[in-house]
């Protein structure tokens, strides 16, 4: 048996067994395959306390007015959602370290410190939040799905581990990515395959996919993913959740594993995942207050700014005008996507808010470039890894590929990078673009009827909502605001229906955009597709963290609204 | 004979012609060869009024003032500059584009804003402002000493000129630099060598050469300059000035022409010159008022904070610690410098500050890691302008190499740039470095005795005053803060004096560091330096611009107390 796969099983045994054996769900308890939405199971299983499922069903915000006032404990709160993230693991294999006594001695910890000091320790106190695999903490393993770095326990902490800490939060649990990170979906040899909540036989996205899973299940209440081309979105979108990528330089990543280290120009981010946009605004005004450009050289040292969130630069949050890109120019977004646009673009006039049209330039030249820096030295980079025990690079996340002990057979690859010159001169072109779409941005300003530019796009987050397994073959419409570095948030707007999300697009006098349009177009299955989120994105410049987070709250409230009002049937 | 010659012919004729016939100095009237020191010929030479040497010879703060209060026109203020800077030219060769009616039609236009308007265009109402040669005007050309850039007038603005334009500025001239800007001297094909005002047969430093000299001779009261490595802080450090070397993203690049663009990671920023810190501030407050990051994608967005500025995270300036590295743990500073040192130090503790020794820690590995990623493809940059006329590369900065139609032959080459794996590795490399350096600064809280890590780092600009032409063959001082992209400032302690800056230097007890230490200790002579501006640098975090500017106010009038007290002799 080859070196690696002796590993991998030893990793796989080990795993098994840090869970609490009072936590493994009896076999005869397990939904059987055929049953595709998990999401219910953890009330019905009947393994969780009246107790722990209002916990595991409360918001980041009442967790933290709870845990804060003594109300729950951090014991009670961290054991709670531990519980639930074991049981979630066992329906759509979410997780890849576990290591339940350590986070509970933590939780203790706290509570001590809570009792003692008669304060919290910071603004995330007490709080379970749960972190992507390659986000290190000191004593614990982050394989990234690669055999050849089982054992390679982390001899410190990431940067953000520390900071986290230092505000009061627990990390409890490591979750699932693909090999190399650079898919969006999430598979590997060491852990499998994660999969949607909402229907286990669909993607719950990646890289972040385990993340977006547990967090589905309610199995935390905040996770940090990373995103390089919507890594954060497109799993917080597929589970229908809220996902940030911040700009490059907002949240501390010094200390993390990742891929093609030393590649400074389109940069890794790591964000928040929770399933309310509170829960994102909890995390990113509290790592950022944390001032953790005293730690990280690459974060930039700018406080959180209330006015900014007030969106003092945006009218104070009136009367605002977003631009809604139905389609990039590239790829028509699947039915369930098209409604969702229109059922915002209806809440945002309904509640007084202006809605213009967003054309899209050049974004097959920004997504080409941003490809081409990426594979200036992608494969070299993880043949580094790899040579180590000769372990394959997987090439693809379909189920077919894999056999049945969970291994993908790899692909022979030889690494074809390019010189540092030809490097440079993408690298120029996507300042260019850069450039070019920041003059695109500000000459709406002609057009909003608001004196100001758009406030902020609104696209969709994927051109469809979550596919089956290994059919989720493009990222652009996340990766174009990577190769802008724009502030993104993802957040869901309603679920698939069958019924009324019928493709009604006129071939005849609209032809495909292209050839990745039609294969989109046909790969529609309005049955496959019913029940899954539907999401979308929301857009702003570089650095607007603070101004994006308030305008999803603004949509969200809108959403709402409207959906009460009217139904999720735009008029 | 070759194209590129004819075209360099041609352009120098343009040139000479752009010069207003009256403000020729007339032969007879220069100053021999053999006159090193011309810094006092402007006053002496008849051709300036005594209103125009009353402006000229005013500060920015004093400019500004009576610029705003219409007590001195746009007009009087830029013609005055003008006539000086034409002058100076004639002395030291420090103009590249010449273009005295448009400057003065600007200059008028706002005047009669002004008088329009009863108030000032922006915070730079009616100054002139010199640029580097490589900043674009429109319809003007940027060729950096490239023949095959001759006549290639740029189509539009860079952003910085469409900014300084809307705070009231008048960009007037552009300013020599060195071929590819790559040198820490000034030479070049076209437009020839640019000399030290001070010391005629000593280099003005470099890449910004031409500010250095222009405003030592006060033919510009503020300019702009470049850096990548030391190309702001050196010419103002061997011309007496004050110069700022922003961290990226800080002031707007966009726009400009560069060597080396694509190249991500130790990025040219651009930054002031002039010969007063208030200067320095007045620029980088307006620039950064301007909110450039609406136009430039790269420019960070964030404001100009007072708080910063009043040292809010400095114990508001009271008490602070200093970290002095006497030298860099490669080469010893030259008596001059190290006297400039010892100034500051005394002047600092007669202030009530504290100083503590600053330890350099791995400047070598951060040298070696900037010169690595600038040679991954900097020689196929430089191949790919100059192969269009076959013009030679300048390889030397040594007069002696130049002939007599001030032309270097150049040196072929073979372009030898590396993969970009390889770059990938040396970014990472870089980046761990600035982790450690970062951390390394954090630990100096347990020595300060403030409570605080060192407020600043003080340290030479350079191990010597400015040498003679072609002896300036390092810029390890500068390029480390670079390689860690820290805010740096340089700033005029004394003179050099062949009197008291007697080398003392313990060889017996004190091996020599390096070959480097040796050369450059075998390389002082007491009696060239004489008369050259000794100079400093004052070294902060990144972004740390606000902070950098108040700290070096402060170490500014401590130094003049001290010096007014005991004279510039340290105890």
């Amino acid at each position: 048996m080859a070196d690696w796969k002796s590993r991998v099983y030893e990793k796989r045994e080990q795993i098994k067994n840090s869970i609490p054996p009072g936590w493994v769900v009896p076999q005869d308890a397990l939904p059987p395959n055929s049953q595709l939405d998990v999401t219910a199971f953890p009330q019905r299983c009947r393994m969780l306390s009246s107790k722990e499922l209002q916990i595991t069903e409360s918001s980041v915000t009442k967790l933290l007015a709870n845990l804060a006032d003594a109300r729950w404990s951090s014991v009670e709160v961290t054991t709670a959602f531990y519980k639930r993230a074991i049981i979630a693991h066992q329906l759509v294999n979410c997780l890849t370290e576990i290591f339940v006594d350590q986070a509970l001695q933590r939780a203790e910890e706290l509570d001590i410190y809570l009792k003692e000091h008669g304060h919290v320790m910071g603004p995330l106190h007490g709080l379970p939040v749960s972190l992507k695999d390659q986000i290190n903490i000191r004593g614990i393993d982050s394989t990234m799905g690669y055999a050849s770095w089982i054992g390679k326990k982390a001899d410190k902490n990431s940067v953000l581990v520390d900071v986290l800490e230092s505000l009061g939060a627990v990390p409890f649990v490591k979750t699932n990515v693909p090999q190399t990170l650079m898919w969006a979906e999430t598979f590997n040899n060491i852990f499998g395959r994660t999969v949607n909540p909402y229907n286990r036989a669909l993607t719950s996205g990646g890289s972040s996919g385990g993340e977006g899973a547990l967090i589905a299940m309610r199995g935390s209440p905040l996770g940090v993913g990373s995103d390089i081309g919507g890594s954060i979105r497109i799993p917080a979108a597929f589970c229908g959740l809220y996902g940030l990528r911040p700009s490059a330089g907002r949240v501390p990543y010094a200390g993390c594993v990742n891929s093609m280290e030393g590649q400074d120009s389109v940069l890794s981010v790591l964000g928040p995942m929770s399933d309310s946009i509170q829960g994102v605004k909890a995390f990113m005004q509290a790592v950022i207050g944390a001032r953790s450009w005293m730690l990280d050289p690459l974060v930039i040292p700018k406080p959180w700014s209330n006015d900014e969130y007030n969106l003092v630069n945006h009218n104070n949050g009136q009367n605002l005008c977003f631009g809604i890109m139905w389609n990039d120019g590239l790829v028509v977004p699947q039915p369930p996507i098209r409604r969702g646009l229109e059922i915002v673009k209806q809440a945002l006039l309904d509640a007084g808010h202006k809605v213009i049209d967003w054309q899209p330039i050049k974004h097959k030249e920004i997504l080409a470039t941003v490809d081409g820096i990426w594979a200036a030295a992608d494969l070299e980079d993880y043949e580094a890894v790899l040579r180590d025990l000769k372990e394959p690079l997987v090439s693809s996340m379909t189920p077919a590929s894999v056999d049945a002990d969970g291994f993908h057979p790899g692909v022979e690859f030889a690494a074809d990078g390019i010189s540092a010159f030809e490097l440079w001169q993408l690298q120029k072109e996507r300042r260019a673009l850069r450039t070019e779409y920041l003059g695109h941005w500000n000459a709406t300003a002609s057009a909003t009827g608001t004196g100001r530019p758009v406030d902020a796009i609104i696209c969709p987050t994927a051109a469809y909502v979550a596919p089956k397994h290994g059919g989720n073959n493009s990222a652009a419409y996340t990766k174009v605001w990577n190769g802008l570095d724009y502030t993104s948030c993802t957040l869901p707007v309603a679920q698939a229906d069958e019924s009324i999300d019928v493709d009604t697009r006129n071939f005849v006098d609209e032809p495909f955009l292209s050839l990745n349009d039609k294969t989109t177009s046909e790969m529609y299955d309005a049955r496959t597709s019913h029940g899954a989120p539907i999401a979308i994105q929301l857009v702003g410049r570089t650095m607007e963290e603070e101004a994006v987070i308030k305008m999803v709250e603004i949509v969200e409230v809108a959403i709402r609204e409207y959906v009460m009002n009217k139904g999720a049937t735009p008029a």
